[in-house]
């Protein structure tokens, strides 16, 4: 519960209604009640801002008058998720090691941790302070948890695997299984030894049910700010850069190198051993099947240039009409030959009119 | 193991074989042993029934006669669904709470309830009568779990989430993680707070190693009586409606609607804020990019009508060989035109004949 | 650690350099230090492992002279997994029952087994000698775990699962829930029982996160030497064969049957009911909707022939093009049209001219 002046203040913002209301939730501005606050970011959510139900809209600097509480900031979404932030629940995460947790006696805990219920902590592991494992985490021998780190239940982070600060993972993802990599020797498959590891550097999220392989030698790495969405798959050796986005369901195949601030969009993939450059955005369901220059933005399977992309499938809508289109075409030509082979016929040589 | 007569009067059909014959197993028509049963649903599948080794099948009402053990029903698939309940191996969750698991002394538990070893259940959660949690299931703070639902082993359900009655979770799944969202300043993205919750209605069934996020506010909503299949991401704020079919591997964006009676099948999409309406069917890895009518059957990507869809891709087919076609027109053409422009030099001027 | 002269002896191989060189780490050629072994399996890397930082180089037999140390063998690759093999990191599964594990007294376990931290073994399992079920695992009842098999943290085993020897399950990943299936009753899924089960044969690896559905009666079946990626799909009463690679995120369609040495690479499909013969390959995303003959190679949606894939592909590029030339192709033939017409028109009657 968050007074109204006290929100304005919060997101450095000027509040035009009673700075003593109480707000006690947040909603979207068509589902807001008379205790949410709410938010309009653009010019098309202005009019359901002004007649949404909701107690406060925060708006930007610029927006009309929509004769109602409003506060008004730069960045209504910044200010949006600082006001999520200020009402969101506190979780309990009770400071200390849960009796039912398996702590390796030789793993170095840092202060204030959380280690939860039936958490196990491997030989030589180090939690740095203030991580939170929650209930069924599994950490292996040799890992490294940096400061702040939250793990959520049932996540597994196998042997040697290092994770930054303030690095969250949500439930049952795996990091640092085995790479899919073998040799095949008369028609079997031997497996090819993952000796490498992850490196997972500070600020990075990812999300539920996420694997994660380690290295065949080397590490696979996740850079700095990147953030991950849920059942994602990230190959051995890849190496994503610093500040990217990578959508639901998308796969990144084996030693493939995605930039920083690459966006791949939901369900898209990248082939093995490629380079993406830095900046580049990759459609939903996109494929990147060859390497891909700095800030482009591709689609399609394979992935092209998004605009030749559009154009091709807006060309193949056309096709049953084009084609029935040429078949005319041909037998329009077949008709116009033989009229020509007539007419040449009925002409008189040259010579003879003359 | 239940006799023949007993499986007539359990699925209401009509026996024409010897009412003792003692069944051990089921099995598909062409695999069934002369201790299985079996059933033959359609037509054709009527002269596999004849000779199958099975010592009864289920058959429609109308079928002929088959000179073999056979039972009668209206609908024999229900019956098959019935007769696999009554063979099926009863599971074994004691009731009661085992001494591994830990659950908060404030949680609410009801009567019959099996909760199991390491099951570890977190502050005021509210477990209804007879639900089963299987080991290492993890249930957070402020959850509800309906009467008579059954969490298989290592689920996750985070924090304020509602499940209704009789809902059954399989193993891994991921309940209320946060969703993928975030405020992007000056290139690295703030997370957006997910307060909200996920409301899973009655009958619900939620496959292996599902994720499911919660809403940003307000909840991410599976209406009664829905199914979901393995591996499907479900984004935060999705509604889906009643008595839907989510197939493996698909995925739903963000603050989609999903209608009533809508089927995703395997590997499909429906991207973010669209609407789907009831009764609509996404055939597999269709990727649906905007809102559907209700009824509509789409495929392809992005996602069409079906038979258009179809269309299109058998044009493309079609297409390398247009393409020739195409260019030996214009070649033919230039020739035609060549041959117009001799025919019209060597014509006489009108004047010069007359 | 290894000496040089070890590990040309380890992998059979003809040493050329210094024999009792200390090799303590692994690295691609052109990552390699001084301290590593690396390998150069094809003639495009020869010039690479020539300059690399590198210890020592393992090459086929027949590579020119590097001018540098070098370890020869028939097969580089080969070498290569032997190599990491060797200088793996050994992982700790201590023998013995933890004293957290909750074991059934009804279960046999065998000797030199490791039950590790909150595992559950169910009523009648039987695990055989060397196994070890890493932290968090379940294995439900009347299952059989083969010898020196390897289940990673937080794997769940349904009820009466079968698992062959020397199988490697990776975490997170769910053997024998329940299959998709359901009658529909007046717009109502009820429920069909699954009451099969799953047999994974001797040497199948599977990856984190992948979900192996149960069959309905009968079992879904991995056979001997198939390895399967993160995040895959297998439906019930799916049979896959031998020695077959399924690539991350694919998903294999209920009762699909898939041959032996069959290939699916990222992100592929089967539909359900399908048969894909020996030694087929399906590409990167194909989707499978129909029977393949052995040693098929396809690819795209739906899957066909690879090259007639690539030829369809190519042309759709060509088609924006390819509209604007049948757009100007008909109006230079309305125009040819005309003209021919005057000309007939001009043309004096046959007669007139003789």
């Amino acid at each position: 519960m968050l007074r109204l002046d006290e929100i304005a203040r919060l997101v450095g913002g000027k509040l035009d209604g009673p700075p003593d209301l109480v707000i006690t939730g947040a909603a979207p501005v068509d589902q807001a009640g008379p205790g949410d606050i709410t938010f309009a970011a653009e010019k098309r959510y202005f009019e359901a801002a002004r007649t949404s139900a909701a107690a406060c809209v925060i708006v930007p600097e610029d927006a009309p008058e929509l004769e109602r509480p409003t506060i008004r900031v730069a960045s209504p979404r910044l200010a949006w998720a600082q006001v999520l932030e200020a009402l969101a629940p506190k979780p309990q995460h009770p400071v200390g090691i849960h009796e039912s947790a398996v702590v390796a006696e030789d793993a170095r805990i840092g202060k204030n941790v959380s280690i939860q219920a039936n958490v196990v902590v491997g030989p030589r592991a180090v939690i740095g302070d203030g991580v939170v494992l929650c209930p069924g985490v599994f950490v292996g021998a040799d890992c490294v948890i940096g400061e702040g780190s939250l793990l959520y239940p049932n996540v597994t982070v196998m042997d040697r695997v290092t994770i930054g600060k303030s690095v969250i993972i949500h439930a049952g993802a795996v990091i640092g299984s085995d790479g899919f990599g073998y040799v095949t020797v008369n028609g079997t498959h031997r497996k090819v030894p993952h000796i490498g590891t992850v490196l997972i550097e500070d600020n990075v999220e990812i999300g539920a049910n996420v694997t994660v392989d380690r290295g065949v030698c080397g590490a696979t790495r996740i850079g700095r700010g990147t953030k991950i969405d849920n059942l994602v798959q990230i190959g051995h050796n890849v190496e994503i850069g610093e500040d990217c986005l990578v959508v639901a369901m998308s796969g990144i195949a084996g030693s493939a190198r995605i930039g920083n601030r690459v966006t791949l969009a939901g369900q898209s993939g990248v082939a093995g051993h490629l380079t993406v450059g830095d900046g580049c955005v990759v459609a939903a369901r996109g494929l990147v099947a060859r390497d891909l220059a700095p800030n482009s933005f591709v689609s399609g399977f394979p992935a092209r240039p998004h605009r030749e992309n559009m154009r091709v499938i807006a060309a193949t809508h056309k096709l049953p009409e084009a084609l029935e289109s040429l078949a005319a075409l041909k037998r329009q030509l077949t008709q116009l030959q033989e009229r020509l082979e007539r007419l040449e016929e009925d002409l008189p040589a040259p010579g003879e009119l003359r």
